[in-house]
C-alpha cells in the first residue's frame, strides 16, 4: 500500500494515493511513502477533522469530486429524466459551469493542430461564449462566431444552448460535418423552463446548480461525459486552474440536490416539490408578460414555444424560459427604447449576435421587481406611440 | 435607486446593482429595472434564504468577496504582522491561490504588447508555475525560465516564492529593471514556517489558506494588491472564469481565520494558537530530520536557514519549511535513490528547474508517515554504501 501526502495533486500521483485515502493510519509493514507533494494533513489533530486534505476521492478520475454530490446529481437526473447518467458516464465537478466550458475548449482543443480550433454557436447565442472563448487569447481555439454562417473547412467545436441562452428555443446542432465536436450546455434543461421529452445523451452535456435551484452564490457545475480521455482532460484542466472545488460548496450542493430529488419521489408529499413551484411562477410571470406584449400593440413581441409532453411532469405543458427574448417593431433598438423610456437595463440583441431589435430580459427576478416590470412595459405602447 | 437582477455580473453592471443589494425589497417610485442579466432570486421564497445571489458585496470592487472573509483576512494578518492590509490595499478572493497566479498573470499582461510577455523565477522555483503559465498557450503570457538567467530586453513578470518553494528560502526579486513586474508568492510566510521579520508589502501579494491553516480542500486564496487597475482585471479573470468563489467556502474560510486571529489576541488563552502548535510541530519534525541527514554520512544534505528575529512571537526563531529541499552527493540523482532504495516518492530537482541531485519532500504528513520517512531515510545510508 501507498502512503500519500499530496500538495498540488497531479494525474501521475493519482495512482498512488489511493491507499492512502483509504486506510490514512493502518500501515502495512513496507509502504511507499509518497513525500512528492505536500497535502498539509499535518494539522489534522489541531483541526480534530480526519481528511480534510486536497482529495475528496482519490479512487475516482475526478478525483476533487465528492461522493455525495457524484451520487446526489446521478440521483436527480434519474429523477427527473432529463439526462442519462449510467454508470459508465463521467461526472467532472466545477466551480460553477463557466469554469466547465473553459474545462471543453481545453479538452476538445488540441496542440498538435496548426491553428486554433474554431468555437462556434448559432446566434442568437449566450453572450458569455465569444469573450470565454477569446479571454487568454490561446492558441488551443479561437471564437469564429455564428454556426449558421460557418463554412470553413476546418475542425470545430460547436456550442449548443438548449433550452437556448437568450431565446428559449430547443436546439440541436447545425453544423454536423463528420467529426464533430460539441459542447451541450443544458443549463436551463430543468422542468420548470421546458418539458423534459427525453433523457439528452451527448457526448458533453454541462449543467449548474445555480440555474437548477437558485444557488449561483455556490459556484457548482457538473459536466457529464462520455469519453474517458475528454473527462480526463477536463479534470486536469481544472486542477492547473483551480486544483479542484471546494468541499463545503460541494457538500452543501449535494445536500439541496438531495433534498429536491427526496421530495420529488416523495409519495405523501403534501406540498408543491422545487420544480412544481418553479414551473408554476414562471408560468404565472410568462402568462403576465404575455398579456401584456399581446396589448403592446407590436412595440414588442415574444417568441412562441411547442407545447410538449413533459415527461417528468406527466402532462403537457409549456416552456417558461428564464429569459425573454423581446423584438421590437422593425427600426427599433430595442435596449434602448426600454432604457430611455422605461428606464429598464436589458442585453441587446449584438451581445447575442442578433440585430438591436432584440433584446433579453431576465425572468428570475424577485417578484416586487418584476411587477414593477411588467408596469414598465404595459406603459411602453404610449410612451413610443407619443413619440 | 436601481433594481438589479444579474446573470453573470460584468463590471459595468456591477453600479447599477449595488443599491439593489442594499435594498432589494423597498422600491422608490421610479427606479431603474435591470433585467439585462440573470441572478436567479426568484427562488429565493422557496429557500426561505435571502439573498443567494452571484453578488457578495456588490459594492466592492471584488463583488464575490464576502465581507466577512474580507474583514478576516485582514485582522488575520495584522495579528501576525505579516503583511500589509491598509485599507487602501485590495482583497482579491479567488478559489485557490492558483486562480489568483492565473489571474495575475493576465492582470500583468497586456493584449497591446506585440509578444507574449516573458514569465521568470529563480530557479528552484515551485514546479506548477511554468505549467500554469504554459498550460493555454496564451499569446499574452509565456513561460521563460530561470530568473537568474534572464537576460531579455522584453518585458517580464517575475514570480518570487518566500518562503520559497522547494527551498525554504528567504527570497526578493533578482532581475530588478526599471518596470518591472513581480508577483510574490507568500504562500509560507506564517510563523509557523518562517520567522515573520516585517510586513510584507508588494505590489501584488498571494496567500492561500491551505498552507495557512491546513484546509485544503477549502480552495480559499486571497491577493493584496495595491493597484486597482490591476485588482479590477483580477476580477474580471475570476469572473470570466468562474464568476466568482462559492460562498460557504468563503464563510467557512472566515470562521477559521476568525477563530485563528482570536486565540493569537486572546491573553487568557492556555493552550496553544495554531503558529504555536504549528511551529512546534515543525521544529520537532525539522529537528529529527537534520539528525538523520547528519548521521547520512552526506549521503543528503539539508539547507541551512538563517535565524531570525520572528516580530509575531517577539523571539528568535528557525525557519521550519514546509518541504525539505534534500541534496544528495554528486553524481547521484536524488529522486531515483529515494524510490528505488527506500520506496519513498519525492519530487526531483529537475522539476524546479535544477538538478537532479536534489528532491523536494513533503514536511506536512501525518505523523506516522513523517516517522515512517525518517527511518527509511536513516536506513538509506547503509543501502548505499553497500550499493
Amino acid at each position: 500500500m501507498v502512503v500519500g501526502l499530496v500538495e498540488k495533486a497531479v494525474p501521475a500521483a493519482k495512482s498512488t494515493v489511493s491507499s492512502a485515502v483509504k486506510k490514512p493510519t493502518s500501515l502495512s509493514s513496507d509502504p511507499i511513502i509518497n513525500v512528492a507533494l505536500g497535502d498539509p494533513t499535518i494539522y489534522e489533530p489541531y483541526w480534530k477533522k480526519m481528511g480534510d486534505s486536497y482529495f475528496c476521492n482519490a479512487m475516482n478520475l475526478c478525483w476533487f469530486l465528492l461522493p455525495e454530490l457524484d451520487n446526489a446529481i446521478r440521483t436527480l437526473h434519474r429523477v427527473v429524466g432529463n439526462a442519462m447518467v449510467d454508470d459508465d458516464r463521467f461526472i467532472v465537478v466545477g466551480n460553477g459551469s463557466t469554469q466547465l466550458f473553459h474545462a471543453l475548449l481545453y479538452a476538445l482543443s488540441s496542440p498538435d493542430l496548426p491553428e486554433p480550433i474554431n468555437v462556434v454557436a448559432a446566434a442568437p447565442f449566450y453572450s458569455s461564449y465569444p469573450e470565454e472563448t477569446k479571454f487568454l487569447q490561446s492558441k488551443l481555439y479561437k471564437w469564429a462566431g455564428d454556426a449558421n454562417c460557418y463554412d470553413k473547412d476546418e475542425p470545430y467545436i460547436e456550442v449548443v444552448t438548449s433550452p437556448n441562452n437568450p431565446d428559449g428555443s430547443i436546439r440541436g446542432t447545425v453544423v454536423n460535418r463528420e467529426g464533430s465536436k460539441a459542447i451541450h450546455d443544458l443549463a436551463y434543461y430543468w422542468p420548470q423552463y421546458a418539458p423534459i421529452t427525453s433523457k439528452a445523451d451527448h457526448d458533453a452535456m454541462l449543467f449548474t446548480f445555480s440555474k437548477a435551484t437558485g444557488h449561483a452564490g455556490t459556484r457548482i457545475g457538473w459536466a457529464i461525459v462520455k469519453d474517458k480521455v475528454i473527462a480526463a482532460k477536463m479534470v486536469k484542466f481544472i486542477e492547473v486552474s483551480s486544483i479542484g472545488v471546494s468541499r463545503e460548496a460541494q457538500l452543501r450542493a449535494a445536500k439541496i440536490l438531495g433534498v429536491i430529488a427526496d421530495d420529488c419521489r416523495n409519495p405523501d408529499h403534501k406540498g408543491e416539490n422545487l420544480f412544481q413551484y418553479g414551473r408554476r411562477l414562471m408560468s404565472e410571470r410568462w402568462g403576465k408578460l404575455r398579456e401584456v406584449g399581446m396589448k403592446s400593440n407590436g412595440v414588442f413581441s415574444l417568441p412562441k414555444y411547442p407545447r410538449d409532453y413533459c415527461k417528468f411532469t406527466g402532462e403537457y405543458t409549456d416552456s417558461n424560459p428564464a429569459f425573454a427574448w423581446l423584438k421590437s417593431k422593425e427600426g427599433l433598438n430595442c435596449e434602448n427604447l426600454l432604457r430611455d423610456k422605461s428606464k429598464i437595463i436589458t442585453r441587446g440583441g449584438p451581445s447575442f449576435g442578433v440585430d438591436s431589435t432584440y433584446t433579453r430580459v431576465s425572468m428570475l427576478s424577485r417578484d416586487v421587481e418584476f411587477e414593477l416590470l411588467l408596469e414598465r412595459l404595459a406603459a411602453i405602447k404610449g410612451t413610443v406611440n407619443g413619440n
